[in-house]
C-alpha cells in the first residue's frame, strides 16, 4: 500500500480566514453563525470527550448549497464536520481540528415515498422518529433504531443499528443508495434504486460508516418494510445473567426469527425503573419482539418461551397492544438517559463491542465480573441476538481516577472482544474513542483505509481526526 | 476527483519476461504451465467474447503462494487475472492484456464450519455445489445460487446472486469477511466474524463485486442459514407474459416472503422442456418456493396462489418432496445450457438488468415486444422478485449481422433499464461487456471508482481491462 505514503498533506487552515468568513456570510446570510452559543451547541455530542468549538456553523438547505460550501472550504483549506442530532457516542461531530460545523438539520425533507418499491428518499437531517411518523400512514416502517432520535444522515455515517437489527439488519442492509458531496465539491450518486446491482465498486457501502471522512451525505434512499400483520412483545426475567444470555444465544442458534432480542442487566433494569417509573423485577431481563403472521408469531414466541424456561426464565409477560409495546420499548430506548440519571452531573462513557454469538456468554460473563467491581455504576445492555452489547460507564468526568478506571474497563472489554474474534465497535463507530484499536483490529487493512481516504480527500479536510488513527 | 488524474500508469509488460518465467517455474514447479491446451482453457468463459490467451497459468495452493506470485508479478509489471470455474458471463477471466491466469481451483478446502455461529470459512476455489454438500450434513445451506457451479471466489468477485436472493440477499449480504492479496502482495483481512461492526470503512463490501481489479481473494467467510423446516415449491402457468409479471410484482408488493420467484417465458420453457426432457406447458411460467414453518409456508403459498389466480394463472402444481423440488430447480438452473442447445454451434450473449419492481412490468413487456422480432431465439428468464431479468441471445458468433443485432438489443435493454432507474447489470457484473454503460449509470461516481483503483493498484496489474472503461 505504498501509494498513500510519502504524500504531504497540504497545510490545513488553523483559524477561519476573515475573507472566507465574509464569503460565507454572503453565501448563507442568516444561516452562517459565529455566535458563542451556536458554536457551543456544535462543540459536543453524547460522548464524554471534552467539547471542541467549530470556528463557525453553517446551515445549508440544499445539495447545491452543501456543494458550494465544500468547494469554498476546499479552496481555503478549512476542515468540515457534518452535524446532525449531536447524538453520536464517540465524539464524531466534535471539530477537533477546528473548521466549519455543517449543520444539516434544515435538510429535513422526505423527498419521496415509493410505497410500491418499498423505498423512501430522505434528506440527511430527517430524524428516525420523523420518518417513522411519515411511513406509518403508508403501513410501512424503517427498522433501524439507535436509542436517540438521530438523523438518518448520522445513522448512515456511523453505520448505525439497533434493536431490530437481529431481523432487519443494520444501515448497511437498509440503505439503497446515497447522494454525497465529495471533498472537492463534486456531487455523486452511489447507486440506483434497483434492488441489486453488480455494476462496479460498492460506493454506497463505502460511504456507510465513513463518519463524514469521505464526503457529506446529502440524500439517502432507504429500504423500508411493511408493518407486519402480527407483532407481539414479551419480557422475561432470569435468575442470573448467564442464564439470560444462554437463552438468547440458544434462541438465535435455534433459528427463531425474532424481530428484537434485548438484554438489560439488573443495574440497567433498576435505572430504567427509576427513570421511566416502571416496576420490572430488578434482575437480568430479556425483551423479545416477534413479527410475522399471527400464527407465525405465536409459533416463534412459544419456541422462545420454551427455551427461556429451560434456562430458569420466568413466564413471559406479554405486550401485544401497540400502546403497551411502545411503552415497553420506550423504556429500552431510554436506557442511556436512565443510566445518566443514576448520578446527577455524571457523563456516560458508552462503549460497545460485538462478538460471534458462540463467544457471547463467555464475553458477557467475564465483562460483568469485572465491571461489578467498578467504583461507579456500569449498566450492561445489549442487542444480544447480534452478539452486540454496551457498557454505560456512568462517571464523573471531572475525576481523573474515574476516567482512568473507565478507560481501563473499556480497554479490557475491547481487547477481550478482539481476542474472541469480535470487533471494537458493533454500532457506535470509531469517532475519536475507538481509534486506538483500529490497528489491532485491522492490521494491514488499515493502510487500505488510509489509501482510500487519501485518494478521496487528499487535503484531509473532511472531518479530520476521526476514524483513522494518526500515524 | 482530481487526485487520480494526471498520473502516469507505469508500463505494463507486453510479454512474459523469460527470467520471470524461470522464476515462476522454480516457485511453482509443476503448477506453472505455458502449454497451449492449459492456456486455451484459461482464455475464455461462458461469454461471447473472443478468447484471449494468458501468457502462462499458475495454480497456487495457499495464500502465501498467491502473495508470493503477486509480489513477483508486481516486480515484473505482469498483469494477473484470477480464474475459478470459468463460468463468468461478461468476459471477466479473459486476459485481454495478457499476463498470468491465477487459477485458484486448487484452493478448494472448506477451512471451518462454525455451525453455532452460522458461518463457514472457505478457500476461493470451493464451488457452490461442493459447499452445499458439506453444509447439508450440518442442516445448513448457503443460499446464493448462480446458474453455474461457480467458485465462491468468482461469486464474491462478481457480487453474484440467484434464485433465492429475493429472500436471502446477494453475495453482498452473505459474505461476513474476506482475506485478499493486494497488488503489492500485502495480505489483508477485511473484517471479523462478528455479525456487525462499525469499525471503519467497509472493505468487505468494496472487494465484493470488484472483479479481481483490486486484489486476489484468498479466503471467504460466508453467512449460512439453517435449512427451513418447511419447504414447498410450485409452478404456475399464465396465459401471457404480462399477467405472469404482474402476479410476481403483486406477490412482492403484498410482502409475501417468497424464497424464490422465477419467471421463464414461453421460449425458455420450450428450451428447458427439450433440454431437460420435461413437459411444462409452453407458456410464460412462474416458479415459486416458500420457506418457513410448515404452517407459515402454507399461508404464504395460499396468498401467492390467490394473487396468481386473480391474474389468470392456472392451479399451482406442487413439488414438496425434496427430489421433486430438486428436479424442478435443476430445470431452472440449466436454463443457460437449454438455451445454448436451441442452436447447435451457437454462443449465448447473456445479458441482465435490474429495475425497481414498480417498473418491471413495463420493462419486461417493452423488451419482449422488441426481442420477439429478433432473427434468432431470445429466451427471457428472470429473478422477477428482485426486478432482475436476463435475455439469452442465442447467436451465431461468426455472423457479424447477428452480433450487430444482438448488440443493438442489449443496448436497447440496458438503456431502457437505466431510464427506469435501474442498473446495467443486476448480477452478471461489468467485465468487458458492460463497461460502455458505466459512465451513463454512474456519472461522476465513476471517477471515485477510478481513484480507488489507482490508490490500490497504481500499476494497473490486477485484471486490467475489466470493470472500468478506458478513459
Amino acid at each position: 500500500m505504498s501509494s498513500a505514503k510519502n504524500k504531504k498533506t497540504p497545510t490545513r487552515a488553523t483559524a477561519l480566514p476573515e475573507e472566507f468568513a465574509r464569503e460565507l456570510e454572503e453565501m448563507f446570510n442568516g444561516r452562517f453563525s459565529r455566535s458563542d452559543s451556536i458554536r457551543d451547541l456544535h462543540s459536543r455530542d453524547e460522548s464524554y470527550f471534552p467539547p471542541a468549538l467549530p470556528w463557525a456553523v453553517v446551515f445549508p438547505e440544499s445539495t447545491d448549497e452543501v456543494a458550494a460550501l465544500v468547494r469554498a472550504c476546499n479552496r481555503h483549506n478549512v476542515p468540515m464536520v457534518p452535524f446532525g442530532a449531536g447524538s453520536s457516542l464517540e465524539g464524531h461531530v466534535l471539530p477537533v481540528h477546528g473548521g466549519i460545523s455543517v449543520d444539516l438539520t434544515r435538510m429535513n425533507r422526505i423527498r419521496a415515498i415509493h410505497a410500491e418499491d418499498r423505498d423512501v428518499v430522505v434528506e440527511p437531517g430527517v430524524t428516525r422518529l420523523q420518518l417513522e411518523k411519515a411511513l406509518a400512514e403508508h403501513g410501512l416502517f424503517f427498522p433501524v433504531d439507535p436509542g436517540a432520535d438521530a438523523t438518518l444522515g448520522g445513522m448512515v455515517a456511523t453505520r448505525a443499528s439497533g434493536t431490530t437489527t437481529v431481523r432487519y439488519g443494520t444501515m448497511r442492509d437498509n440503505v439503497v443508495c446515497l447522494e454525497a458531496v465529495l471533498a472537492d465539491g463534486t456531487v455523486i450518486r452511489t447507486g440506483r434504486r434497483a434492488k441489486k446491482s453488480s455494476a462496479g465498486y460498492d460506493l454506497t457501502r463505502l460511504f456507510i460508516g465513513s463518519e463524514g471522512t469521505l464526503g457529506v451525505i446529502t440524500e439517502i434512499t432507504l429500504r423500508v418494510h411493511g408493518i407486519p400483520e402480527g407483532i407481539s412483545a414479551a419480557v422475561c426475567s432470569f435468575p442470573d445473567l448467564r442464564s439470560a444470555v444462554e437463552s438468547a444465544v440458544e434462541v438465535i442458534q435455534w433459528g427463531v426469527p425474532v424481530a428484537r432480542l434485548e438484554l438489560l442487566d439488573e443495574v440497567q433494569i433498576a435505572a430504567v425503573n427509576a427513570h421511566s417509573k416502571l416496576d420490572h423485577e430488578e434482575v437480568p431481563t430479556l425483551f423479545f419482539e416477534f413479527h410475522g403472521s399471527p400464527s407465525g408469531v405465536e409459533e416463534d414466541a412459544r419456541t422462545a418461551s420454551d427455551i427461556a424456561k429451560e434456562h430458569g426464565g420466568r413466564e413471559f409477560r406479554w405486550a401485544t397492544a401497540a400502546g403497551e409495546r411502545n411503552e415497553l420499548w420506550r423504556a429500552r430506548h431510554e436506557a442511556y438517559f436512565a443510566a445518566l440519571a443514576l448520578r446527577p452531573g455524571a457523563r456516560v462513557m458508552s462503549t460497545d463491542v460485538c462478538v460471534p454469538i458462540s463467544r457471547l456468554v463467555e464475553c458477557i460473563t467475564e465483562t460483568k465480573a469485572e465491571v461489578s467491581k467498578a467504583s461507579f455504576p456500569v449498566p450492561l445492555v445489549g442487542h444480544v441476538g447480534d452478539g452486540n452489547f454496551h457498557l454505560l460507564l456512568v462517571i464523573d468526568p471531572s475525576s481523573p481516577d474515574e476516567l482512568d478506571e473507565a478507560h481501563a474497563l473499556n480497554r479490557a472489554l475491547v481487547e477481550r472482544a478482539l481476542r474472541m474474534g469480535g470487533t471494537c465497535t458493533g454500532e457506535h463507530g470509531v469517532g475519536i474513542g475507538k481509534q486506538r484499536w483500529m490497528e489491532l483490529e485491522h492490521g494491514p487493512a488499515l493502510d487500505v483505509m488510509r489509501a482510500i481516504k487519501t485518494a478521496l480527500d487528499p487535503k484531509g479536510l473532511m472531518n479530520p481526526g476521526k476514524l483513522l488513527p494518526p500515524r
